[in-house]
């Protein structure tokens, strides 16, 4: 069996002190890990990663391929709708791209959508049926 | 300052019934939060889910975008080769397709990575300086 578990997720950047600078100023600390040509830094449980976009695509063993921005959303759940849109503004603040506004949304959550520089898809929900842990992780309710 | 986090990693897939085998096969057990239209798995720390392609891009309010393979990896760090290549082969038995078979790299470790139906990137990994937290977590080194 595959353990159910992500250690490290790594996104493609075209600009890594472009981005260095957006992730820091959303107030993301870099990891002691982190090396001149890619950043680490420590979220809930696994690290994440910014490496270069040609440099990923050759480790991923695709070489040459163009990869940009993929069907993959990353979420941040919060506690309120208040949470949502103070992270969801001051990451617009910072340069993020707006993709949706946090908004009420059909299943009964609040939501919103903005794209990190290179438009890597970043959520920011308030789940009323997903409470948190107290460290910020999510635990599935059964 | 938005908390170093992430609660959700959503996978924007063309075939979800596909997906779903694909995931299963791999020894992956499906959440009681799962629907008809959406998958998810609890992971470490957080929640793994799978949806179709045209929700995603409609969800991330991105409706009609193309989105695809993206560039972004999801790595699965092990405690050893072996178990790296074991979890490789097993991946490719389910039918996913190699992008690298695993090998030592350049910075001291074992990696290999393959494409899940759609494209999506994994990487199987050893990385004898990081070690694993006792759940298969990752807490990077100071």
């Amino acid at each position: 069996m595959t353990p159910q578990r992500v250690t490290l997720i790594t996104l493609g950047v075209s600009d890594l002190l472009r981005s260095r600078e957006f992730y820091k100023a959303m107030g993301w600390r870099e990891s002691g890990q982190s090396q001149e040509n890619v950043a680490f830094f420590q979220i809930n449980g696994m690290a994440l990663g910014l490496f270069g976009m040609e440099s990923l695509a050759e480790d991923q063993g695709r070489k040459g391929k163009s990869l940009g921005t993929g069907a993959i959303s990353l979420a941040q759940n919060f506690t309120s709708p208040r949470d949502v849109d103070e992270a969801f503004n001051r990451a617009v603040k910072c340069g993020a791209t707006m993709l949706k506004k946090p908004q009420n949304v059909f299943w009964g959550g609040y939501s919103g959508y903005y794209a990190d520089p290179d438009g890597h898809a970043w959520e920011v929900a308030y789940n009323p049926f997903w409470p948190l842990e107290e460290d910020g992780s999510l635990r599935l309710p059964n």
